[in-house]
């Protein structure tokens, strides 16, 4: 999408193979900066720093990894040993196991001498595919938009989200944004309502994203999304996930289950952007098996900003002495989900639509 | 309550009654530093820029600030001129009106000369009042939290508060955490989870309360309440009111109506602290009839936290350019209220319960 009125992605192979293109995003909102990634291990330390972040793109992240370990050493042992590290970087994202099993499969009968290449190959598709899911959900999604300013002419289309599942969270497009960009770029009037997401403030992200592209927005408080709910001034929800079950209940960013509940107890539709590789159907019951990361109390205890010279300071925010507690996704059950909305089409958050839609997945799942 | 140590009260008049000193609770939960306000501009100054703030404590500091005023000329011009003044700094706080009406209809008849005496004795009532409030829904929480204490011997009884409703929001005690240091005193096993309530992070204000009392506690992102809930990790919910309906919806800061839905859909009892002068028996629904304060985008775009030489900044937290929308309150429907701890007892949030426990301010409002 559009950064200083250029177009941009997330994640670029430099032409050599030497290295990988990524936006630092722990500088962002504040500072758009490039870095370079020439070591497995600095992909790693990327997902795990969050220089990279959201599933699809730490899947993404991995892949070119994994491509970057068999440009130093396309040994079996080697292979095994960044597949190790860079699943450890982030317990909860499906994605990351996803990209990892798959470069895994794909090397494994590959000849030393050509798995830099062929890594480096199956990467940039890797990359490519997740641009066209996410085009594909904006096509989906961009029809239930359409539906809603067809039925309140001559008014925005208020969309609330939460948390950047944004294109910073994807290659391009974004997943929860991709049908907001499509509704914006096809001339439809919308305006979003983009959550700070405490305790890493995402939402940030997202508020970025859309002024850089031009996409009227207003950020709130993760707090006030209820109130406006209450007021009539959400028509649609759209949030990302990190994790969907075999069921649709949806793991994403703590607090998406709150807005959850006040979407249903106001008749607000309540949409979640679910590309298929972040969907598990080895799981079923998304509260009872989810494994919840914990982070750092620190991003719960500090905040970090933009001081008035331009510079960026973190700030203690608690007082000396108290602890905190930092979970950092919920789980939505899917009675509360009104939609998935996949690369395959708007679907029912239940076992057997999401088993109609993906009968191969489910194959698979079964299987393993 | 108790700072280092020491038995403490937010609001206490010099014995001169030139000056009222309060607690600036701007400057905590980083610095503890107590202010004289020597007139009634300063009074209300204090109540706009929430160096004093929480309702009941507004309603005591403008009673207060109605002396300070006397002081300085008691003419019945100058009581109009004062109370104005006073009634514009905060529109959803009912107590601020309730004790401006009070100092009012109590000075009508008294001649200039005493005015100033009987103004200060008056606001001297208005906050001992407001002690023994606090102090008898301390006592009513505390036997709820003794039940649940009693179901689950030997693991701490979990409550989750939001904003701060505690002793720095009246004179001593607080609303929703009196039961909590009555609980703690009384030697039961308390744990509270202590929500950080964006935008003006007055949990932060509870966990220095709590921390200073020595009660234990964790802080946690306003996200955090709904998922702590489905794991079980939550006893009780008790949070403060603005301003509570006749049919028992209750306005609370923003945020609150997320936790309780939460609370509803995890059978989490939700309980709302609610001393009688913070019900408006005028009011019918809440979501309808209750004003909703919308406050500078500032404290939404802006965080202000303490460095690490003890300075405090405040720092920017959205992209340059991004627009913010900052209401202030939210309303709970009753529906969603397990019961209101009054000084007269817990009772449910229903139009008669609440004009069984209190008939005189029926007829009141009838009246008015």
């Amino acid at each position: 999408m559009r950064v200083d009125g250029r177009f941009c992605r997330t994640i670029v192979p430099r032409a050599d193979g030497a290295a990988i293109e990524i936006i630092d995003q722990t500088r962002l909102p504040h500072h758009f900066e490039i870095v370079p990634l020439t070591r497995v291990e600095e992909a790693a330390q990327a997902i795990t720093t969050m220089q990279v972040r959201g599933a699809p793109l730490i899947g993404v992240t991995a892949a070119y990894g994994v491509a970057l370990a068999m440009r130093a050493d396309p040994s079996d042992t080697n292979l095994d040993a960044a597949s190790a590290k860079l699943a450890a970087t982030r317990p909860t994202a499906v994605n990351l196991r996803w990209a990892l099993d798959e470069m895994r499969r794909h090397l494994a009968g590959v000849a030393a001498s050509r798995r830099a290449e062929v890594a480096m190959a199956r990467a940039n598709e890797i990359a490519e595919e997740d641009v066209a899911l996410c085009a594909a959900i904006g096509d989906h999604g961009l029809a239930l938009v359409r539906d809603i300013a067809a039925r309140k002419p001559g008014r925005p289309v208020n969309i609330l989200t939460h948390c950047n599942a944004g294109w910073l969270a994807t290659v391009d497009w974004g997943t929860a944004t991709a049908p907001i960009f499509k509704a914006h770029d096809s001339g439809l009037a919308v305006h979003v309502w983009v959550e700070e997401t405490r305790p890493r403030n995402q939402g940030a992200l997202t508020a970025w994203e859309l002024g850089q592209h031009g996409v009227p927005h207003t950020f709130i408080v993760d707090n006030a999304g209820g109130h406006l709910m209450q007021h009539g001034e959400v028509d649609l929800v759209i949030v990302g996930t990190d994790r969907t079950t075999a069921s649709g209940d949806v793991c994403n960013k703590i607090g998406t289950y709150l807005k959850a509940l006040s979407a249903r107890d106001n008749d607000v539709p309540f949409y979640v952007a679910a590309p298929s590789p972040s969907i598990d159907f080895t799981l079923s019951d998304g509260i009872a098996e989810v494994p919840i990361e914990h982070r750092s109390p620190r991003e719960v205890t500090h905040v970090t900003g933009r001081n008035g010279d331009g510079s960026t300071t973190s700030v203690a925010v608690t007082p000396v002495g108290s602890e905190a507690l930092n979970p950092a996704f919920d789980v939505t059950p899917a009675r509360l989900v009104t939609g998935l909305i996949t690369e395959r089409g708007v679907i029912e958050a239940t076992r057997a639509a999401l088993a109609a839609a993906f009968p191969e997945r489910v194959a698979g799942a079964a299987a393993a």
